[in-house]
């Protein structure tokens, strides 16, 4: 059996491992190996497997055999390429020790730099450095870190005596030491170490070596590391690697320097150098802050009225060489680089290449200019842009810099930032948003009888509800920034105040929202406008090619199905026909129609919602002309529609001429104790016919009246709701197609027209056989599939749902993201009985879920033919369907 | 080809049928035949056969080719068998057409007697019985028969000729009519036929017998027929045979008689003769109940203190052949018969022989008494018995021939009837139950609070709520009648009445409930107290013996406890701890629990109540002694503990100190939307797991405590309730056990103990594999998993479930018999899945199916071990598993 290969050394000329070894060698150890192959200027080191990292934790904290005699060869071939010794009093080699996972884990773990130095090989680096200032700050240095990392003693300690030593000399700064200072210093060091710990501080730098590679392991099992995988979905078995490298040093005087570097902006995503560096200084000078670093062009030193010289100013020459190893290594990783390089007296070293990160408008320039520069092709430009984050482009922002005054935090409920007057009342913020006001709506929770408030609002916030409560879902459709859910707030309605965190807010004072963060802020806050640039469309145009699932919008109104189509939805994918019901022009003949006794009565008031609703019918295919547009029929349960209090029952009453205690008693008979599992969606068909039979005629009147007018005949797919059984889907479609033909021969039109239904509870996925002979479309309301699989109500979730999620329970908000081993599980089973059943049967999803990326790539792999959401996250969903195909085809 | 045969003939000598035949022939078809084989004096015939019904209404209603000529053959074969011609002036055939399908549907379709009559063979007829009056009465009855039946004449046309011709005469009753009289009033009869119906009535006997024939077919689709076949669950497609079978007479005078008799007392049970006789009469005159039938014993007689003479007395001879006939055919049908005979001049006819319907506790007596006569084997007597009639026998009655005063009506909830007087207020159902008074406790609907006021009525009465509402679920489980969910019920709390039918009740006021049938009696009613015969102990140790599957109780009471074991409960199947946390001496801590709001106070709290719990435990264990006990871990949301208004707060705030506003914000914090999807179950343990820490120690104190003083040692099953995900209940499981290795240190006492879940949410179900890594058993909570698979809401669906299940959309209530297709399938993936994990994981359920049995049934096909329900369905349940093993050994 050959032995495993746990080291592999690169630079200096060769280099045994390569960047497609990231899982081994981590992102750092495969990209110093691949830039040493490149022929770029890497000092020459090892690293040691993450193989190593899983089996020194199989073993108890020990390493296989094998490891230290690799590790020895791998030196041994290391001072043979730098022609110094470790350890060596006359020239030694010196070693920094750093971690590498797979996955960038910034600042997770620890470091080591510096490392070979004692009492001898110190006076070696002086003499050889001619430097002994130089030599003994490193070398205090090193004993600093090292105790920190991997003795675990506390800084403090290092911080006192050197703070003593400082005062005693009337020094400020570090600076003014001298290299006898540090000698001095040194040596208290070395006596604190020994007298906390007991034992003196490693001399051999052999035994220096594997304490830090054993550190550095160790820290692979940190507290905040392992904080930082669970956020990051990083598995523990991956492990980490671990990287000894030989030392440059960018401190050895003017001629030396250390900087850091991104290939592109990435802030804007700008092709231009991008980056600062220090002179005379160690990469950890750059992180502490004390001086200030400069540009690297010089062009960004005057964009910026910097004083200082920039890097090509300084060192023309190596400023040379950096740009054209930007070039190199953008040309060969093909990405955006974030770079760390070393000068050391006039010599440019490379320590670290990896693809940087940007934010959302970067990575969409860079992107489609990599692309458009043939670097790229235009599927990878597709797949580095992250649909989640177009979010950011498509809302207002508050600017980068402003200072939050944060009054109080809730759940991010629906995304972008507004500024506006606090108001109270759904009718106080239509009322102030027609004079002109920008208002933010308060509220405890939203019903339906807000939406006019909410439409007229700038910016929603509630103190209940989780992220798929009415406010949220409805805020989202609007496109409206929305904060709920906050648990700290405390509202007085009659006093029109609320107080978190001690403060009150009134009535008319300004707040800030920020939807994305889940934040109100005091005051208003400085914004920035969303600009769609030019990259968006031609980006979106790509995603489009490349994906096969449609993307259609969940709408009602006009305005909705509008702003639906200018983001490339392809019809509608669910129009809630009951948000149309609550109109103040037509809810009196709703409730007439609630209250009736006798189906005469019903019918009569349903004919005086019969012209207002073909009316909306008429404004939406209009707006949708040829594409398809799903209406889902009458769902919620018909106390919705009533007032629900004495005192509410009392002022419709007095509004509208309905009897009060005919109102209230009626409110009581259709109250329910679990409106969620209750009388609604068809089952009000079965009972009451003739609603559907009323809005079927609002549908195909208005789509025969439009296919009259204009060129393009409606495409309509009428969805029924909340079925369970064959049986209730085939009833109400024969009524339905009855309505069809009257209307046919009455208006001597014909239309293209399907029935379908929602799949949204567990009896109908496992039913879909059956269901799928009556039903030429299922739509998946993952929404109420997600409440009824989970047992889980989506209004009183969020008193536990956050910490299930916290506790790892649940991976992820089933709300937001679908759960895929159960409401999963019963979507593929309707997918699979239901294309049984009828294999041309179109499939697609509704819930919330159809522009959440992982959800829309679930979509994808079960094989429905589209998604549709809100229509602010259209181009979110376009652009996951795209990524979904291209995962899909490999 | 071979010719299909369509007509079979029976009786004279020879039968081409058997009773093994009744799907061709029909039930009365194929018992003429077998009993004409036997040799019993069956008068000849034919039988039409249920596949020309089938035939006949594929062609539009007519016939094969075949069936004319085969029809023509029968029938004369059947001349040649009584020596007569059908038609023949001199020596006619009569024939009767009666239906006869596969199953039993009593007087759903039509009848024709005395077939073959016209203006001459009456007068043959009249000849040959030497009596004219005779001869034109069955004339006249045949004209009247014939135009109603085939021709569609409303009988009441007859109905006035008579009355006129009665009149006239000044004759008070028909029998005063002589010969003449019949012959003018058959004269004014075919009159009126010919002005009616525009032509004469049929004189040829072909035409008659065609017309006959045709109306019996048409008589399966008549509307009786079909709504009878739905609520009887017969399929249309079985079609019905036609009869055809020479007449004999029960009306030639004193030597003739027509009865009808059962083989033993349909009522008792009791092995004797049992039935009723007319001299000189007509089947049809039994019927009409103008003449009062006789019994036919003369101990019957005497014991009856009847006048005229028994059939015993009356005719010795016939009345030994009827009893040999009796005998024979109990011995032959192995089964209590239901016969109908006619005495034609002192010669005995059997027209008819099918099983009897009798009652339950006749059916127990009869199947256990055959048995024991040898007659039927004892896995026969246990099928004989239907396990849902042994409701009947568990609890009080209404005597039967009471004479009923309906207030008003519901769903009938929970079986038995009780007396009582009218209460509305639990406290005062309580307190005057304490003085001994019977009370009816009648609410809107009940809550947990109630429990004690439940529990103090002798019955209750609610206007909501369905089947499986509070109040049925808790009456059922207490053995208390409850009728609810009546909607013309009006209450006025306030004022203490309800209203329903125009009529008042006031509290005090005395009302029967029998909520067997769901309704609501005014006044006392003559009640008939159960009482279990030895019979029904030999039976259900019998099915004991049968079956496979255990049957445990759900039961937390002492009361319920022991109830549960007298039943022959093997264990608890669910032991709902919450109910034991509303006790007036506990509710207090239990309300301090849920306002403290550091887990320190919660601590404190439920020290409280540990004690309480502990004491509850033993109880039930020293009353279970080695059987198994689950018992469920808290499950409802907290919400269900506090008072929910103002006011209700304000009273609790005075009754016990706690702050009024601080009882009110939490109740409206925890106030929940849809709270069967709520913060409940494993939910509250994961946020609070102090609560079930404390659960568990009141469960081990209490075991060891009962160990400690007694011989055996309690089993107890640990149930973690509403489960998702392998995770909560792993969490759960594990605080439980270090509680209960707590307690074995303590107590050095170990124990039998295992965890288990309920599965009872499609999640649950589907993630079963994983689950059952935590779980050492499955209970299906059938009552949750219905309502979330269905999306049905148990307390709101009685808005619309009825009419679902009426129009057939679903088959039964799904909270009575477990919907198969869906929630079944839920249980069938679990089995597996759960099965393939853990092979010896324990299944059971115990929702309220557990008492149903079909779903019994439904249980046993899929493996389950056992079935749990309310102590009350226990026998039911112990006779239908035994139902279901010995169906599926087949």
């Amino acid at each position: 059996m050959s032995q495993a290969k746990y080291v592999y050394s690169f630079g200096g000329g060769d280099s045994e491992g390569d960047a497609a070894m990231k899982n081994l060698l981590g992102g750092k150890g495969a990209n110093l190996a691949e830039m040493a192959k490149l022929g770029l200027p890497v000092p020459p080191g090892f690293t040691i497997t993450t193989d190593v990292c899983t089996e020194y934790y199989k073993l108890g904290q020990s390493y296989p055999d094998a490891v230290g005699a690799q590790v020895k060869t791998a030196l041994a071939q290391l001072e043979t390429k730098v022609g110094k010794k470790f350890g060596d009093a006359a020239d030694p080699l010196l070693v920094s020790v750093r971690s590498g996972a797979r996955a960038s884990m910034p600042g997770m773990m620890d470091t080591v730099l510096n490392l070979g130095l004692n009492d001898e090989t110190v006076e070696g680096l002086a003499k050889l450095s001619g430097d002994r200032r130089f030599a003994f700050d490193s070398y205090r240095r090193f004993i600093q870190m090292y105790s920190d990392v991997v003795l675990g003693l506390d800084h403090s300690v290092f911080e006192e005596i050197l703070g003593i030593h400082k005062d005693t000399n009337d020094y400020q700064s570090d600076v003014e030491l001298t290299a006898e200072d540090w000698v001095a210093v040194i040596g208290e060091y070395k006596r604190a170490v020994e007298r906390e710990l007991e034992r003196p501080f490693p001399y051999d730098p052999q035994e220096q070596l594997w304490g830090a590679i054993s550190a550095v392991f160790s820290s692979w099992m940190n507290e905040r590391a392992k904080v930082y995988r669970r956020l990051h979905d990083i598995p523990e078995s991956w492990g980490t690697a671990v990287n000894v490298q030989a030392m440059v040093f960018g401190n050895m005087g003017e001629t030396s320097a250390t900087g850091v570097a991104f290939t592109r902006d990435p802030s804007t995503g700008e092709k231009r150098l991008y980056g600062e560096y220090l002179i005379n200084a160690q990469g950890e000078d750059v992180v502490a802050g004390i001086r200030t670093p400069k540009a690297l062009s010089k062009a960004a030193r005057e964009s910026m009225n910097e004083a200082g010289p920039s890097l090509e100013e300084a060192m023309p020459g190596v400023f040379q060489d950096l740009q054209a190893v930007f070039a190199k290594l953008e040309r060969h990783y093909r990405d955006m680089q974030d770079i760390e390089f070393t000068i050391e007296r006039g010599a440019l070293y490379m320590l670290q290449t990896r693809s940087g990160k940007r934010t959302a408008r970067a990575a969409l320039r860079i992107a489609v200019e990599m692309a458009e520069e043939g670097l790229i092709s235009r599927t990878e430009a597709v797949l580095r842009v992250d649909p989640a984050s177009l979010d950011q482009l498509l809302h207002p922002t508050i600017s980068e810099g402003y200072k939050r005054d944060i009054v109080c935090t809730g759940l991010p409920a629906s995304p972008g930032a507004a500024v506006g007057v606090v108001v109270f009342d759904p009718d106080e913020a239509a009322e102030r948003a027609q004079r002109g006001e920008a208002v933010i709506l308060v509220r405890d929770e939203t019903s339906p009888e807000d939406i006019h408030g909410m439409h007229a609002a700038k910016a929603i916030v509630t103190a209940r509800g989780g992220m798929t409560s009415h406010a949220a879902v409805v805020a989202r459709g609007m496109g409206r920034p929305c904060v709920c859910g906050i648990t700290e707030m405390r509202i007085d309605m009659k006093g029109e105040t609320f107080t978190a965190r001690g403060r009150t807010v009134r009535k008319g004072d300004a707040l800030t929202v920020d939807g994305s963060q889940g934040e109100v802020l005091a005051g208003a806050a400085e914004m920035v406008q969303p600009s769609l640039s030019g990259e968006f469309a031609t980006l979106m145009q790509w995603a489009d090619a490349a994906r096969t699932m449609k993307v259609r919008a969940n709408a009602e109104t006009p305005e909705d199905a509008a702003q639906a189509v200018e983001f490339g939805a392809e019809g509608i994918g669910l129009c809630r026909t009951e948000h149309m019901f609550f109109d103040a022009d037509r809810i009196a003949a709703v409730r007439e129609m609630i209250l009736a006794e006798r189906q005469a009565d019903r019918v009569t008031a349903l004919a005086k919602i019969l012209p207002f609703q073909r009316d909306d019918f008429e404004k939406l295919f209009e707006i949708m002309g040829d594409r398809p547009c799903t209406i889902r029929l009458l769902d919620p349960p018909l106390h919705e529609f009533l007032p629900h209090t004495e005192e509410d029952c009392e002022a419709v009453a007095r509004a509208t001429g309905i009897d009060a205690k005919a109102l209230l008693a009626r409110a009581r008979e259709l109250h329910e104790v679990n409106p969620m599992l209750g009388f609604r969606g068809c089952r009000l068909a079965i009972q009451y016919p003739e609603i559907y039979d009323m809005q079927a005629r609002a549908i195909f009147e208005a789509a025969c009246n439009v296919a009259a007018r204009g060129a393009v005949a409606p495409v309509v797919e009428v969805m029924i709701p909340f079925v369970i059984t064959q049986r209730e889907l085939g009833d109400i479609r024969a009524r339905i197609e009855s309505v069809a033909a009257e209307i046919a021969r009455e208006k001597l039109c014909t239309l293209a027209c399907t029935i379908g239904t929602m799949i949204e509870l567990p009896r109908a996925a496992l039913r879909a056989g059956d269901i799928a002979n009556e039903a030429e479309f299922f739509s998946f309301g993952t929404n109420d599939l997600t409440q009824s699989t989970l047992g889980l109500s989506r209004d009183d979730s969020g008193k536990f749902l956050t910490a299930y999620v916290a506790k790892g329970i649940l991976e992820r908000d089933p709300f937001i993201t679908i759960d895929q081993e159960g409401v999963g599980e019963m979507i593929a089973l309707a997918v699979e009985r239901g294309r049984a059943a009828r294999p041309d049967l179109k499939l697609g999803i509704c819930g919330e879920h159809g522009g959440d990326p992982a959800s829309v790539a679930f979509c994808q792999r079960l094989g429905l033919n589209y998604v549709s959401c809100s229509p602010f996250r259209v181009p979110v969903a376009r652009l996951a369907a795209a990524h979904a195909a291209l995962a899909n085809q490999t």
